[in-house]
């Protein structure tokens, strides 16, 4: 039997809602799959601060990084809005990134035919969009120094941050890239603002230097604001966009809600060793939190892509998507992607269904 | 008679043939008003690289600042893409604004009825969207310091910008930006990454600090990942939006995307003294440049906001927005708005039917 560690970082709002549903298909999965899968559940973000002070404490770092594979509900709420920076749930969530060193965010953005109408934007323009946004995540201007506040020639005060990139930064990044985008269609769009940053223009000279090595890859160049349109005007252009931390964070949002499904769609974030760490893309919601309304799918869907992206158990994450999808087929809904004629359920109750299509 | 000195840019691309629709229809509008305009015409981008070596000259930014107003076409091309950064079109732009200190920069994003089909977005979703985009236009990473390309301590070549804003450079676009909203609907949403950037911390903390002068306003604050999904999901929630260089460059391009109605969306830049800068929001579009294809709205719709915005006329201005809209309801279209129905025209004849309509 294979046996895995997998951390359990449950978070704020709905985290834990989502996240005690992908724990439990994670458990049925391995049952008929020979895994064994041994849960440690660690504090993070607000959940962190309220109870050690810090929202990442020492020991959920440390457990998380002799683990095989993390998974993270979500973080963050109003009550911590307000907190220093140093004490914000998000802080934490960037430490744990950075502690992990998992510089890339593989965030897929897919339209499932079965909610295809809960996208804003016309059928014609979304049936059939299935794209990657490859974010580099632990490098650019989340993390650059200097930062911080100061005082200009005329006493004025300032706040400033640095967009850096090293170029082997750079390199693993998009040659990360590079494998994925062989793995799927075989193109790839860089995205930058090269014709303004210096950062960019590294990254776009190293793009063109790594492009060597990938001959059988399609590559393109967009500059960001026109990345930003194209995605509204005609997203099955992409196959897999590459682009730095900052960009990334807006674009594959931005991705996401096009597809209408933002409840669906979960995230990878992995190093060159060591744990990746599997989430939701979606946030906290503590609007709904505790009332058993949050669509666990894309926490679940998370757990797909650590059985395939953190452990290589990818029978095991077929398994899990195929259940996603057999759901959806048989009509099941929550909240945010419940239209006429489907059955509406609760959280649990779709974790249910889920195991029963397992 | 009024008099007034006015610069124009034609530039690149399609610049001329859109430059040349918007002074006509400037001049007809001006003798129906009694107002005569002085135009200059002037070097900038890829053309003036072509001629004098550098992408914005001397006599062009004293020329431009020494008059009431500029007009600006469009700049780049294929042709300089491979430029060093000093001598690329781009660069001239950006010293243009920065010569001209417009550090506020106006973009509206407004869905026409006659062309709301021309949207990727369902009709319900973008019918009567209405926003305007105030980005900071002279600061932030566009301009901050230090810049450029370095070793780090492995030897390592980094490329490197800096994100800094100081208090009284938000202070000011982000009352400008309050103003807007007050002669609007009254919403601002100020758009900033505070949950992460140093430089969106203050932004945000001077924008609450401001907001004590406009009680009148409602404001609201939106993380800049979360705005680009906003502008997809719900784009109607907004009214005035406020934000920085880079994050404005993408949610304005964004917002005029939504609208499916690129080639129809004006755009102003203006300091607290001096000319202002009107151009249309799309690009030089070297693939069209000298067929007579170009859609002149977006230009003609500049030189209004050229009247507004910078001259004070707004009764001229009106005049040349209903006329565009008359055009509009006679059914004339340019190729990249045409729809079946509607009447094919060039960019030559759209202007003569636009003068028909004055
Ligand atoms: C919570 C926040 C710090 C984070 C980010 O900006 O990376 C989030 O938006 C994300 O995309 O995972
Ligand atoms: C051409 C480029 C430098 C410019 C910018 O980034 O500001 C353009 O995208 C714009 O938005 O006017």
């Amino acid at each position: 039997k294979r046996n895995y560690a997998i951390t359990l970082l449950p978070g704020d709002g709905i985290g834990p809602e989502v996240t005690t549903v992908a724990k439990n298909v994670l458990d049925l999965v391995g049952s008929l799959e020979g895994i064994e899968f041994n849960f440690r559940e660690m504090l993070l973000g607000g959940a962190a601060l309220d109870v050690t002070g810090v929202p990442l404490p020492d020991e959920t770092l440390s457990v998380a990084k002799q683990s095989d594979a993390i998974l993270l509900g979500a973080i963050g709420g109003y009550k911590w809005d307000k907190n220093e920076k140093h004490l914000k749930p998000e802080t934490g969530l960037l430490q744990l990134r950075e502690g992990l060193k998992v510089f890339a965010n593989l965030r897929p953005a897919i339209v499932f035919p079965q909610l295809m109408d809960a996208s804003t934007l016309k059928r014609e323009i979304v049936e059939g969009v299935d794209l990657m946004v490859v974010r580099e995540l632990t490098g650019g201007i989340y993390f650059g120094k200097p930062r911080g506040f100061g005082t200009d020639e005329n006493g004025e005060e300032t706040g400033y941050n640095t967009e850096i990139y090293a170029a082997y930064e750079i390199d693993r990044i998009v040659r990360f890239a590079f494998e994925i985008a062989r793995k799927r269609h075989g193109k790839l769009c860089s995205v930058d603002k090269a014709n303004v940053l210096e950062a960019s223009m590294l990254w776009r000279r190293r793009v063109i230097a790594i492009a060597q090595e990938y001959p059988d890859i399609e590559l393109s160049h967009m500059y960001v604001d026109n990345a930003s349109m194209q995605l509204v005007r005609y997203p099955k252009q992409f196959d897999t966009i590459v682009t730095n931390n900052i960009f990334g964070d807006i674009l594959s949002d931005e991705a996401a809600m096009i597809t209408g499904s933002i409840g669906m769609l979960p995230s990878a974030s992995v190093g060159s060793s060591g744990p990746g760490l599997f989430e939701p893309i979606h946030g906290s919601a503590p609007d709904i939190a505790g009332q058993d309304k949050a669509n666990p799918f894309a926490t679940v869907l998370s757990a797909a892509m650590l059985l395939k992206y953190g452990l290589g158990e990818d029978k095991a994450a077929e398994r899990i998507e195929k259940a996603v999808l057999d759901t959806l087929n048989r009509g099941f809904r929550t909240a945010d992607i419940y239209s006429a004629g489907t059955k509406l359920v609760g959280c649990k109750q779709m974790g249910e269904e889920i195991m029963k299509s397992v």
